[in-house]
């Protein structure tokens, strides 16, 4: 299979690479039930807002195809559960109930149809979500390369790249573009404590694509953007309010105020399915906390006191006046950014 | 042995407890000779600018004893040479050439006395040191109890406790007394990566002192302070410049910018020791980098690809306007830093 792509669709059976083994070992994690898809999201075989949202509509499928044996009613009540379980399994980002709104709206179109056409259906919508978001990615890239300079360093943290969003990537997908059009770039990538999709993951994208990366423990970057051997950040999101404010993976907002210190332009990279309109501000955002053990322990191995505790945060939000544009498939949008997004927002 | 005591001298023998290992095991590590004292420098057995200096001060009288049969001129050679290569071992704590210094300047007043006493001389004069750093810390405590108040949530990074100072501890030393006091304080200790210090090694001595501690990653901090969830921050030193820039563990310069940003008070606690009169600012600070391992590998496992770059600086330099204050022995210094220096740099 090709190490560029994360996530592959075949004979009713969903093949993650699963990242929690990358980069030392390639391991694929098959689901072929909607628990098994909800497990892979929830344990983080597959992350990344994007890649989640594509692996929750293929979950619907499978979840459709496991009860298409029930009654009309049966499989109605099964399917709302097989949406909300899945729903269920990370909170913060927003294309995963965007995949999910989009499985439920078709189904209630076809569901009247003999069964076999309704699976059909699924599988075509699961399908249309992962092509447009490969297009949608695409897109973004060809804006997002026209803020980077020849010659720019680029700092990025967390993942952002294929691997988070099944093709191109986003703030990762604008750094290969820049490198495919001969910017001549480098990165540096934050390691992204506690899970190291930085160190894991993007160092491992980067060298994949050879371009040049140099790793930093998060709190080195603040060196970096103060001595400005950094020209930009880019970065994702997994929810932008309507004011601009973003959720993103937790180390964003120290980022930002850094980034805000030393005026270093600051870029959220992100399809226009990251906005939810119904969130007013950052703080309505709900943001995850996840267990201790992903503090407490790195690869199984205790680092920490057995009886610590601990706040774990998985995301934080950045304030929309940290942020110099947020870069979408439309288009650059610069502040004030609520204005800009209330301007995009009847066109989506 | 004591678990709170990191650094034993006995018969000849100076027993570490060796920090590679904590919290999950405990294990000595015996030097019997300088390059063994080296050794433990370097590799972090022992680390904490204070413990580093009284480590090397052993040092410098373990080589003299491999060297006593020598000739007077061979011996004044060989300890020349030791006390080089005990420098050579760090870079960052200046409390390292503050012990050597005086190491040399006892030997240079007794080296032509018979063999014997001059063994002697220097051991009681290592013995001096360490028990002078004990005093200080005992000092240092008591003035920086008066900046925590009662019920305060403290932000610490990196380890200043007994590990790192042999005995109370600077900033750990300062929350330590406070809870002796009743003051009714909670600690966030910053994981600290890459070396985890805070993880293995604050977070253990906080439990053993049966002080509420709650562990974050670095960058999870930012959310603390913005959230107004600390009431201040307190911090060892490696090296303070006369103007009162600070170098100390990486990640203190990125605390000291958003505590700015968010009003939280941010102190530094160090004996005067770390004062070195003979650097203006921080640009002067010659900062330590570490072999890329230490981010690449946790506990000897791979966690990024091999081939990966790694800027790897083990201090930083948090610039003087950031500082609240500076919490030493000899009282609180408070901003204009560089002139509160000055006023006190003739009485040491």
């Amino acid at each position: 299979m090709d190490k560029k792509i994360p996530l592959h669709f075949e004979d009713d059976r969903l093949i993650l690479m699963d990242q929690r083994y990358l980069p030392q070992e390639i391991v694929y994690y098959t689901a072929t039930t909607y628990k098994e898809v909800y497990y892979s999201i929830k344990e983080m075989v597959i992350r990344g807002a994007p890649a989640i949202g594509i692996t929750a509509a293929y979950g619907v499928y499978l979840g459709a195809r496991e009860s298409a044996h029930l009654s009309q009613d049966d499989f109605s009540k099964k399917m709302k559960e097989v949406c909300h379980y899945l729903a269920s399994s990370r909170p913060t980002a927003v294309n995963l109930f965007y995949a999910l709104h989009r499985m439920e709206r078709r189904l209630a179109a076809i569901k009247e149809r003999p069964r076999e056409d309704v699976l059909l259906g699924l599988l075509e919508e699961a399908h249309a979500i992962n092509h447009e978001n490969s297009q949608l990615n695409k897109a973004i890239a060809r804006y997002g390369v026209q803020v980077v300079p020849q010659g720019a360093t680029i700092l990025t943290h967390c993942n952002t790249g294929p691997l988070a969003t099944v093709s191109y990537g986003t703030a990762l997908g604008v750094i290969i573009e820049a490198h495919y059009q001969g910017k001549d770039i480098k990165v540096y990538a934050n390691e992204t404590r506690p899970r190291l999709q930085g160190a894991r993951l993007t160092a491992w994208e980067l060298i994949q694509e050879k371009i040049p990366v140099t790793l930093v423990v998060d709190s080195a970057s603040a060196l970096l953007l103060k001595e400005k051997r950094v020209d930009l950040i880019l970065l994702g999101a997994d929810t932008i309010a309507s004011n601009g404010d973003v959720a993103n993976k937790v180390g964003t907002f120290m980022l930002s105020v850094l980034a805000k210190e030393y005026n270093i332009p600051f870029y959220s990279v992100a399809p226009t399915t990251t906005f939810d309109f119904s969130i007013k501000g950052g703080e309505e955002i709900v943001i995850e906390e996840r267990c201790s053990q992903e503090v407490t322990h790195i690869l199984n191995h205790p680092i920490a006191p057995e009886e610590v505790e601990v706040y774990n945060p998985a995301f934080d939000v950045t304030p929309a006046e940290h942020i110099t544009g947020i870069i979408t498939e439309k288009g650059i949008l610069y502040p004030p950014l609520k204005e800009s997004i209330a301007q995009l927002a009847p066109n989506l």
